[in-house]
């Protein structure tokens, strides 16, 4: 099969195996899968990536980097094949997602960032049957394919432990604080403040539900964000700079991943806002711990989603509860792969880029 | 009157006016003071503090370092006078303690880290009636002096949002970590983990109700916590990296203070961690956001406590519910306190210094 490859830290286009298949595994054909932000990262910060995991105890990111790499993690696939041991209950040619990662051998492997489980950007891929969600008939294969990312952002709304009193700040809006939005949205969250240098960007943010959106060149999104947040019964109670100084709390996601945001953010965050980090910044950092203290701030650091959120956003985005339709912005063969992952770096002209495999 | 005063950046000892009283104010004489480790980090660092204070939008730390300073903001002092406009409820001649703070002008200002407000380091200060707590007659000085250090271990742990089947792991046996062990043990946590290099700080730690010390020069904290934590009924469920791997929730409680540390506990935590951070690094730091990401670790910065937190401490220690006897280590008066700045370095010889302004 064709497939983009990570090889040597560059992307190529080779054929591969078609992948076999384990106890539990059915063959998937890819029908379409988004590139993530986090692959663009992965591809420039691979060594980082796999030195930091081990540092740290391990996780879903362990790779040999001498080895080749399909990414895409993003997809909507056909079923093709059954494995041994499969149950079947979903037939060949129905369309499915899946949480994407296999259950193997008692243990957990990603789809993906792997070296033997290639992922969306190869014209095949294995998949744990178990795992597998069936794509309502009305719902588009490239609107499904954009489940992994909405997913993204419903769990660091559900990680954020939002309250109704909460006024969210998003930072950036790439599609991780895209998804933040909906996903704030779906949840009631009002109003809903996003900042992105970008015009394009912030058109987009408008689309999936923010109700203020600001260019940090032209007015702090901090200002922003105390101007809508003024809650003048709040200012009762405990002292000064105990109590909340008749503001609203404020909740804000960190969702650009480069370094320096963290510092920032806990430098301009109001009183005890708790900080939402979803975005994926792979190189060693700096920050003054003392803002954190002086403030109180909270850091909740979030990653991926639940098999049940997953499940949840498919179903919400086939209801129509998320407005999908604007964030599809081109689409590529698996030739087109590394042009594409130049592409994204403008966000002028692109969100979201989906890889279809079977396209010529 | 006389004061131990931060002048230049140095600790001396000077005569100054005694304050004068403003609406609702009453004179007191201080009985005694505790030395925090936090005024160590001020003197040493204090242009970084107030740097620090301003560029992340103001609190309680704002000082002009060109002008005296009278620190010491752990105290239990006796009444002496009243000013204008006060209720008189708690009559001259008994003793109190204080949340350190004024409330004036419709403000809050500091007692301590303060300009114009001297703190328990000056023969007299002058504190807000409202504020003020009797203490019981049963209750020693030394020990209610000891209410606002055991008032940050309670806050800190009142800020973890504990669970029954947390397992805390404290970082470090200073002050501010025995603090937080008593507040644990108070709370019914268990088994209390606590690791410090210093034999007698860990003893100090088994005192205030730590399960099992370890020395990391012998033991890695984490490798300790693991096996305290085991819990197989939490193996079942999500899978591999989204569950808890078989282990209870970690609670950890970053008790040090300087660079380094953070990013080292964010390194080793286990994943889904909470990590409370109560030491005062006022220094820029650094750390890897991806530590964070990957285990989705949780950073709580706290800071102080809230009146009622204050109060609950004091009646805690009243009821002897809160084992402070072995923490007092020294006393000096207002001579003495740069030399006990220097000997609460040793972490062998002292735990808490107590500065007694009318000792000889």
């Amino acid at each position: 099969m064709r497939a983009a490859i990570m090889r040597n830290k560059k992307l190529v286009v080779d054929e591969m195996p078609v992948p076999t298949l384990g106890p539990g595994e059915v063959l998937v054909k890819t029908l379409a899968c988004g590139i993530c932000g986090s692959d663009l990262h992965a591809l420039k910060f691979a060594d980082k990536m796999v030195d930091a995991v081990k540092r740290s105890g391990g996780g879903a990111f362990g790779m040999d980097l001498s080895r080749d790499i399909v990414m895409g993690h993003e997809f909507c696939a056909e079923v093709v094949e059954f494995g041994p041991g499969t149950q079947k209950t979903i037939k060949a040619g129905a369309r499915v997602c899946s949480f994407p990662i296999l259950l193997r051998g008692g243990g957990v492997e990603a789809v993906g960032y792997s070296n033997d489980n290639p992922g969306g950007y190869a014209e095949y891929m294995r998949l744990t049957e178990g795992l597998l969600l069936p794509v309502a008939n009305g719902l588009s294969t490239e609107h499904a394919a954009l489940t992994e990312p909405m997913a993204v952002g419903y769990h660091a709304v559900q990680m954020a432990r939002m309250d109704k009193r909460d006024v969210p700040l998003v930072i950036g809006c790439g599609p991780v604080g895209l998804a933040v939005i909906a996903a704030l949205k779906l949840k009631g969250a009002a109003p809903i403040i996003a900042a992105d240098f970008s015009p394009r960007r912030r058109e987009l943010a408008v689309q999936m539900g923010a109700d203020v959106v600001v260019d940090p060149k032209a007015k702090s999104p901090y200002e922003t964000w105390t101007e809508q947040a003024k809650d003048p019964s709040a200012a009762a109670g405990a002292p000064g700079f105990m109590a909340g100084l008749g503001m609203k709390p404020a909740v804000i996601f960190e969702c650009v991943g480069v370094p320096g945001v963290i510092e920032q953010i806990m430098m301009k965050a109001p009183r005890a806002a708790r900080i939402v980090v979803v975005g994926v910044c792979m190189e060693s950092d700096h920050f003054e711990p003392f803002f954190g203290i002086n403030k109180e701030l909270n850091l909740q650091f979030v990653l991926g989603y639940t098999p049940d959120e997953f499940a949840t956003t498919l179903h919400n985005i086939a209801e129509g509860k998320v407005p999908v339709e604007p964030l599809v912005t081109g689409k590529v063969g698996v030739e087109g792969v590394a042009q594409a992952f130049q592409d994204l770096g403008s966000p002028e002209r692109h969100a979201k880029i989906l890889v279809e495999p079977w396209h010529s």
